[in-house]
This record gives structure tokens, C-alpha cells and sequence, in this order.
């Protein structure tokens, strides 16, 4: 097996996106600078009749943006210190946590004192953070007692996007937003805290990860999406990991989960939290299980819990846990096509079975709740018995723990542990509502964390497509957050380009669904690409989209020369060709005749027409 | 530029698929064969307890075929002679055509007449036929009649895919159909006849490409789909299109469009249409604007009518016309953001413009009409005023066109000449459905012919993925056929791999959309792929998915030993993490405590957990 290796400096991404400046938006409440990364564009061009030309501003567009100080050049960055600690004076502000002296987790402390450890070790780390006794330091209980929080503020500043300098690039589609809120015409704080208080949405906020930017997790704002990295058994290095999580974040990903189960787990997710500028999630019982060697029979909830406290104080912000595979659901899994394809699902599905035991994250629900909100880690309540395939869809098992789930949620809001529920899987087309409206019933409308769906089983090697079809639907009709599936679904390990791929790929899902819900000011960028398509802005065309390298380059396949990008043509029609170019005589001749209001052009045009047919030709009605 | 190549044999891709075999389905009203793919699959293995194992047979899976020939090692193939002409006795058995003794259009005359164009011209061709006078030989024509024909019998056997065989793989959920008649439980050659009579389904299938296996475009079949190719003013040759052609049907391509724009576009076309085994579709106004150098003021009724016959005698199956491109709906476009994108559009427009004229192809309609039942060519009416961003969706220019599409599919109807109709383009989500129940309204339930929907702006380089999300939903509204968008969609030409990755993406759209709708039979692949998937049968996996070779790729990246794919766990969780194996750890034990029946199980498992619970555990109900 080959040596582990650590990160340096030259192994992380770190160029800028082209014509892209970051920029920081200051609050008002609190003394917060919000990152966002602004587009500049190029000025329209009107060739005159007389030669001259005209030129018109365009405004930058300022967009969401996920890769952290990774993208701004001015930012100074060591992946051996981790990235700023951006949020820490905001949670030690609040006065209710405590710096403990030692990390407290049995598991934690092993590695800790192995020297072998050492030259894998991420070195600077800082003494983790705990609620003081009594206390609870979750957003939801904020929320709830009335506070807005530097988080929510900064959420609500970077949800806006600066819709308000960008509003002279057109106009709007209404959208349709299914069963929530009538959608905002601009986020205030107010409006997020709302949001936490009534656990339609969740802010992944780990006090021991003050290095991410917030983001919100809710349907009434941008559908976010994740994309799963770590280790396995045989494959990567911490190295490796820690790239793919900064390279995740420069394509989109709104956060990640450390799948790992192979070797280094612990050192492994140590190095990717410090150096992620997004929240991290992670499915503990998948390290849990690595401590017993894979024996899922051998898991203890001491174990377990030992594993929480361990992962919460490195700072991970939301965990998977499969509390809802309950034993009365298990059998109805076996005449399933696909049996139980979660991992987690089938681990504590085996662990029951082999001690005729209910699933123990079950009966020590609310113990792990009292974890949760000493650090402010969120629950993912994990989807275990969701379906593998089309034939499994919607099934009593996967309804039923559904149902188990909604119970858990009430549990987890009385004890103020922020949440959001798991979903499903492989559903055909028209059974992806039904998913999104029993959850929205079950679970008190906590928000929804779909994998895909996958909408078909039979196209392995293009399954970020068949899931991204059912992701962008399932976004629509309100799933807050889509998990990200690679071409590599079913099939193998996602190298770095599949992890671009795919993010990308549920990225463009997610903005779909921004649209057809109506999401404020998601359609600005849409149109000034459009725009600088229709001009043959090709610069601005490629540097507004999700991916401009790509663009670029599939452009230069074709017409690699610098002189392309400022033709009045493309490869696909040729110079003398283009429906773009013929458009602009349409309006050139509108204008030139006068014609400049619609209602005019319309009538002139008709008379025209009718003028025409009364000559003699026909006339088909 | 480059100098023009016609194909050889060995520029023809010609291997079969793994594992399957080319089988020929009898008829049983008419002497046809009917061509589809079975796909062998391997024993299920079952591992006893006492070390021996139990094999389970599974039947081999039919598919839907658009290979061809080409497919089939028994079949000699010579591209200089072109494709067996399956249904030409079939044409001359019905007595209502007549061999001309020579090509009809001056074009065509001129082309043969050329002694420079003999070294690239298809050397075997047939003398044209046409109707008889007075003769309609459409099969809309038949179908009135009450004439079942071959070609509609071989279609009710092609769409069953005989699925009575392969129903022992499993239920399949029951779909959602919109606007449609009550799916079929089978397709019989009476509702194929019924289908095409009423003007719901249209089989393209000129009586001059006589070589195509005869396929139907309706909403009550299978979701076809349309790939594009031909060459531009710059780049690729006669050798390049036939092999586009024929890898474009070897990933599933139901039908073609040659949107050639270059030189030799006649001689490109008949070297297409001879080796297609699919209906060729084109837009003729394409051409003809050749015919004028490119400059659309110059096109006359003449030219382009010159330009249906000579490409009617050649044997393209639908011409694409933009007959709903008026003048009064041309200002409609000057305020959008992205104007008029259709090329064929924007050609008309800028004629309309400058003569001050009706759109010669809506006054010479019925004109054309004529020539079009002469040879069995069916309309795709074309929606020149498709928008082409968000922002321009559903409005006024593109509904008033559609309506306009609504009136010429009437005429259309009256002449009894096969029609469906084009649609968009760009559009979010949530306005999706009105374009295909607006299109079922206004053009009398006419087959719906989509380009995409491409769900959003901003992601070129990945609108295979954005179109594609569209396009499985508005097949699943209704769309008969979808137009497949590569990724090089707005940047440049598609290579070889952009039109296997557009087929592949829009076949599974497609599919999608088949099991939405609950098309009898299509959840079969589904089940069988998901069978094999869980059965750790790799091979299998691999052979009934869409595209067998990359899924075979992707996992020998990970793990290229022959002996992973009979191995039971994969790289993703490797040897004693998998959940497939966990859950048959759940069968097996069910099944060791006799616990066969799902009600005796969950019975078995509740008193169990309820037992457990009583025993002093928390219940959290």
C-alpha cells in the first residue's frame, strides 16, 4: 500500500476565475465582510452606419460563490495553519462555550499520543470549543430566543447575490414554488431567523469549524448541493482529499461530506476541515465501524458516542445518522430488487438483526441530540432503507422510515438541534413529487437532502445525467440541498475530473430549480449570458458560465484563434450564416423604419400582411 | 480547404454489442421480418450453507434497435451500394407509384451532369420513384383507408420489444401519462393504424430511402430521439457525415437530421440516405440558401421548391419548413433578448423583411403539400421563432407562431400528409408543460418534435445535461420526439464523442420519460440491470446499459483485474463494506428463520422490537 502523503502548497488549486475579482460585502448589523465573486464584462459594441461605433456598459455580475479565500489572490493561504478562522470571534462573542483543555473523545486521544502519527498530523491545530455546561450554542436556539446571528446576517447578504445593482439586465420569469412561503423579493436577516426559529432551514455551523463562510440550508433559498470526497480501503491520500474538497469548492459545492473509510480517517478529515471554506458532513458510523473492523456486529453505542465527540470537535457541522432503520422496516426489504443499498442502512440493518435489538442511534436518540447542540453540529437523518433502483421506489420500507424520521425531527426541534432529513435514491419522473410532499408533511417541512433522484437504472457511466434530471425536478418542488452523483456512479471511485463533472453537472440542476421556483435574482445571470451570446461577447459568454474553462476550450476546439472571440460568428453556422447576425437586421431595419414600439411594429407588419393577402394570394383560416 | 472523402468499409463502425445478438421477429400479417437486439444474460449464483451453489436462469433482455445492419456480423455491408432496401416491395406491392425514367429537379439534373463531382458521387443508385398521378402514397393515406401496412405492422412489433417473454423480471410501477390515451397494454398494428389515422403518429418513411426500418414518432410509443449531423462551410466530409450517421444509430439514434450547410450537400445526402437504417430528416431552406450564395433576399418559391423535389427523390423522410415565420410576428422578436435563433427562422425573417412580402412557404403551402404526398415526406413544421433564453420563453413571437403551426398542421390533415410539429428551445422548468399543452390544443394533437428544453442559460459546455433535464420532462408530457443537444451546443461543431455523449444523454431522457408515462414494457431493462447490479453480475451490468463500453471503462479504471467483475464488492466500498452483501446477510437470515412471507417477517421483527422496548428502553413516540 503506498505511503500516505500530506498537502502542500503547490498540490491546491488556487487560480482566480477569469475577469472575476472577489469582493466583500459589508454588513449592517454586525462587523461581518461577506465574500462574493464579481464578473466584469465587456462593453456591447453597435456598429453605426456611418462606421463609428457605439459602445454601452454592461454591469459586472456578482455571483454566489463557494471556493473560499482559494480564489482571491490577495489572500495569503498555508493548508499546513488551515484557512482564517473567519467566524471565531462571533462564537466566542456569544460567551456561552469553553475552551477545553483537551480534546475529550477516548478515540481522539489514542491517535493523539501515537508518534507514528506524526508526520501526518495536521500541526497547528486549537483547542476544541464546547457549550459551557447547560448551555445550547445551535442556530436553531438563537433563532429562537430572537437573536440574528452574524451567521444569519452574513447568509442573508450572500443569498442576495447584490440583486439590487444587477436589476437593469432584464426581466424575470415568475416562478412556481411548491407548498412554501411565497418566495422573498430580497433576504433579510430577519427573514432567516424566521426561517431557523420554524426548522424550515438549517445553517451547518460547527463552533469548531469557524474557518467555513455560513450558508443556509432551507427551501425558500438557493438550492445548495454536495459533493461527497474521502478515502476508501484501497485508494487516495490525505493529500489527494484535501485537493478534491478545494477543488469541489471552486466548482460549486455549497458544502462536502469525508466519506472516508479507509486508513487516517481522523488525521484525514482533521487537514480537510481547517482547509474548508464550506461545512463539512460526514456519516460517523462509518468511522465507527472502521474501529471495529468492519463488523457491524461489533458496534456499541459507547463506541459510537465516542465517535461523535470525536468528530464534533474537530469540527464537523452536520452528521448522517441512520436512526430511522428500525427492525419492524428491515423485512420489508427483502423481496426488494435492490435489497437495502445504503451503507450505513445495511450496517445497522445487520447489527439488528444479529442482536434482535432495536438500532441503538434509535433508543439514544436524545443523548445524541445533547452531543449535537454542545457544538452545534446539525443532523442529516440519514435515508437507510432509500431505494437502488426504479422497482424499489416509494416503497413501504422507504415511506415507512420516512415516517420514523418525521418523529425523530420533533425530537431533535425539542431538544433545539438544527435538522434535515435524507431522500431518496433511484424514483422514476412522475413519483418524485409524492417523495417531496410526504416529507414536507412527515418532517414538519425541516428541509430535505436528496441523493439525485436517479430517474432511470440503466445508464451506468452517465448517472450525474439520469440523477441530475430528478435532482433539478426535486429541487423544483422544494428539496433544499442535492447531493451530487459522478459518472462514476455504481461503477468505481471518482477521480478529480468527475468530481468537477459532477458538481457542475448538479450545480446547473440547482440554478434550474432556482429558476422555476422564482428564487429572487436567479435569473440575472441567465440573462447576461444571454445577452453576451446574442452580441458575440464570447469572452463574457464563457466567463459567466459554471465551467469557463470548458467553454473556452470546447470554443477553441473548433476556432482556437484570438480573433474568434470577437468575431460576429461562431464555427457553427460561418461567417456568412448566423441567425444571431440575422436577428440584429430584423431590429436595424425596425429601427430604421421608425419602428421602435412594439405595438407598432406589430400593427405596421400586419397591415402589411393583410395588404399582401388582399393581392390575391391565400389565405389559410 | 481540405480535399472531400467518400467512405470505405473501414470507415464504418461495425462491431456488434457485447453479448448480444441480432434477432429477426417474424410478422404475422405481412412477410416482414422485424429487426431488434437480445442481450444475453448470465446465471444468478446463490451460495449454499454447505459450500455448493444454486444457478437461476435469467432470460436474455430484448431491446429496441437502431443499429441497423451494422450490427450484425451475418450481414455484408458494402457502403458503396448502400443498406438492403428492406421495404421496397413493400412500396411497389401497393401499385400507386411509378420509376421515373430520370431524377426530376433541375438541381439534381445539374449535379449529374457534373463529370467533377464523379469521383465523390454514390456510384449505385435507383431510378427515383414517385406517386402515380392523382396518388397519395402517405401512410396517413393508408391509414384512413384502413389499411394496415407493413410498415405499421412491423412498428407494433418493434415497440413491444417482445416484453411477453421478459415479464418474469418484475412489476413495474405504473406510469403517469398526460393528455394521452390510456397506454396500450400492447401495441397492436391496429392502434398503430388508428394512431396515425387520427394524426397522433407519424411513420417517416419516403417511399426513395426504401432502406430504413420503418419507426414511429407519437406520444403513445416510445420517446424517440433525433441526432444532428452534416457539415459546415469549414470542416468534415462525406467520409466523416456516413460515419456520423452510422455511430449516431449505434448509440440510439431513432432517427437523423443532415443539416449539412457546406459543399456537396447532394452528394453528402445521398451517401447518408443509402447507408441510414433510420428516417433522414433536413431543412431544405438550408440548401437552398446555398443555392443563393447565402444571401436570403435572393431565395424564390422556384428554388426551394426545386430543392424539396430533388431531396424528395432522394429519399429524405421529413423536411423541416418554417411555414409560421409571418411578418406580423416578426417585430414580436426585436425586444427579446436573444432574438430569433432558429437559422431557418431568421432566413424567412430576413426574406419576409425585404420584399416586403408573406413567408413564401405559408402562401405555397398547399403547393407544397402536394409534392410531399407525391413521395410519403412528412412535415416537420418548424418553430422559427423558438426562443433562445430564458428570458424569452413562452412569448408572444413563439405562441403566435405555434398557432399559426396549428392552422398549416389542418391543411396539412386535409391533404392527408404526415405531420408533427417543432418546439423549444429555452425553457425553465415550471414553464415546460404549457408549451406541450398548448402545442396539443392548437395543433389538434399533432406529434410534438422538442429541442431540448434547454432548463437554463448559464452552463455551455454542459447543455446536454441542461437540455436534457427539459427533454426527459416534456417527453413525459407528452413529446414524441426529442432533438439531442450536444456538449458543444453554442460553442462549436460536435466531434465524434459530443454526438455519442448527446445520443447516449437524450436515449436515457427518453427513457426516462417511457417509464414516467408507463410504457408497457420499459421498466424491464430497469429491472434486469438493477438485478444483475445487485447479484454482483458485472457483466451483465455493463452489457445492458446504454453505453456497455464506458460503463466497462469506468470500472476497469479502479479496478481492471478480470476477476473483479465476477467479485462481490467493488471499488467503492471495497471486500467488507458492501451493502448488496449486507442485505443478503438480511435475506439469508430471514430466510434461515423462516421467515419466507413479508407479513410473518415484519409481524416477527415489530414483537421483537416491541418485546425490546418493553424490557425498559425509550420509546419515542
Amino acid at each position: 500500500m503506498r505511503k500516505d502523503r500530506i498537502p502542500t502548497q503547490e498540490t491546491i488549486t488556487r487560480e482566480p476565475f477569469p475577469a472575476s475579482t472577489k469582493v466583500y460585502v459589508p454588513g449592517k448589523i454586525h462587523d461581518i465582510k461577506v465574500a462574493m465573486r464579481e464578473i466584469a464584462l465587456e462593453d456591447s459594441v453597435t456598429h453605426l452606419p456611418d462606421g463609428t461605433k457605439e459602445y454601452e456598459k454592461n454591469n459586472p455580475v456578482t455571483v454566489y460563490d463557494t471556493s473560499g479565500p482559494y480564489s482571491d489572490p490577495n489572500i495569503d493561504i498555508d493548508v499546513r495553519k488551515g484557512l482564517d478562522r473567519l467566524r471565531e470571534q462571533w462564537i466566542l462573542d456569544r460567551g456561552d462555550v469553553e475552551r477545553l483543555d483537551n480534546i475529550s473523545s477516548n478515540y481522539g486521544k489514542m491517535r493523539e499520543a501515537n508518534p507514528s502519527l506524526d508526520e501526518l498530523r495536521f500541526q497547528h491545530r486549537h483547542k476544541p470549543l464546547r457549550a459551557k455546561e447547560g448551555q445550547n450554542v445551535s442556530q436553531l436556539h438563537y433563532a429562537k430566543k430572537g437573536i440574528i446571528t452574524p451567521e444569519m446576517e452574513y447568509i442573508a447578504i450572500r443569498e442576495n447575490q447584490r440583486i439590487d445593482e444587477m436589476e437593469n439586465i432584464g426581466h424575470q420569469h415568475a416562478g412556481q414554488n411548491f407548498g412554501a412561503n411565497t418566495p422573498q423579493k430580497k433576504i433579510t436577516p430577519e427573514f432567516v431567523r424566521d426561517e431557523i426559529a420554524s426548522g424550515r432551514a438549517i445553517i451547518p455551523c460547527n463552533i469548531n469549524h469557524p474557518e467555513s463562510e455560513p450558508m443556509i440550508i432551507g427551501r425558500n433559498f438557493l438550492v445548495k448541493i454536495n459533493a461527497n470526497i474521502g478515502n476508501s480501503a484501497t485508494t487516495s491520500s490525505i493529500e489527494e482529499e484535501v485537493e478534491k474538497a478545494v477543488w469541489a469548492c471552486r466548482w460549486g459545492a455549497d458544502n462536502i461530506m469525508d466519506l472516508s473509510t479507509g486508513k487516517n480517517i481522523h488525521e484525514t478529515r482533521e487537514w480537510v476541515i481547517r482547509n474548508s471554506p464550506v461545512p463539512v458532513g460526514t456519516v460517523p458510523i462509518y468511522q465507527a465501524l472502521e474501529k471495529v473492523n468492519g463488523k457491524a456486529e461489533d458496534l456499541t453505542w459507547e463506541i459510537f458516542r465516542d465517535t461523535l465527540i470525536e468528530q464534533a470537535e474537530q469540527g464537523v457541522d452536520y452528521f448522517t445518522i441512520h436512526a430511522g432503520v428500525l427492525l419492524k422496516y428491515i423485512p420489508l426489504t427483502a423481496r426488494r430488487v435492490t435489497g437495502i443499498v445504503s451503507r450505513g442502512g445495511s450496517i445497522m440493518a445487520k447489527w439488528c438483526l444479529h442482536h434482535h435489538k432495536e438500532n441503538f442511534l434509535y433508543t439514544n436518540f436524545e443523548e445524541i441530540c445533547e452531543i449535537m447542540k454542545a457544538y452545534d453540529v446539525a443532523f442529516s437523518l440519514g435515508d437507510g432503507l432509500r431505494p437502488g433502483s426504479i422497482a424499489d421506489a416509494n416503497d413501504a420500507a422507504q415511506f415507512g422510515e420516512l415516517e420514523t424520521l418525521g418523529e425523530l425531527a420533533k425530537i431533535a426541534m425539542k431538544h433545539e438541534v438544527q435538522t434535515m432529513i435524507e431522500g431518496p435514491g433511484h424514483v422514476p419522473m412522475h413519483m418524485i413529487k409524492a417523495n417531496m410532499d410526504k416529507q414536507l408533511e412527515a418532517c414538519n417541512e425541516a428541509p430535505f437532502y436528496t441523493l439525485g433522484p436517479l430517474t432511470t437504472d440503466i445508464a451506468p457511466g452517465y448517472d450525474h445525467i439520469t440523477s441530475g434530471i430528478g435532482a433539478a425536478m426535486i429541487g423544483w418542488f422544494g428539496t433544499a440541498m442535492l447531493c451530487y452523483v459522478t459518472p462514476k456512479e455504481h461503477l468505481g471511485l471518482p477521480n478529480k475530473e468527475d468530481v468537477r463533472e459532477g458538481v457542475v453537472t448538479y450545480k446547473l440542476a440547482a440554478h434550474a430549480a432556482d429558476l422555476a421556483k422564482g428564487h429572487p435574482g436567479a435569473q440575472v445571470r441567465d440573462n447576461a449570458l444571454s445577452k453576451a451570446r446574442f452580441e458575440f461577447r464570447w469572452r463574457d459568454q464563457f466567463n459567466l458560465s459554471l465551467d469557463p474553462e470548458k467553454a473556452l476550450a470546447f470554443h477553441d476546439e473548433t476556432l482556437p484563434a484570438e480573433g474568434a472571440k470577437t468575431a460576429h460568428f461562431c464555427s457553427m453556422c460561418g461567417p456568412n450564416f448566423c441567425s444571431m447576425k440575422i436577428t440584429q437586421d430584423v431590429r436595424d431595419y425596425a429601427e430604421a423604419n421608425g419602428l421602435t414600439e412594439d405595438e407598432a411594429l406589430a400593427k405596421g407588419m400586419e397591415e402589411k400582411s393583410k395588404q399582401f393577402s388582399d393581392q390575391g394570394n391565400e389565405i389559410y383560416l
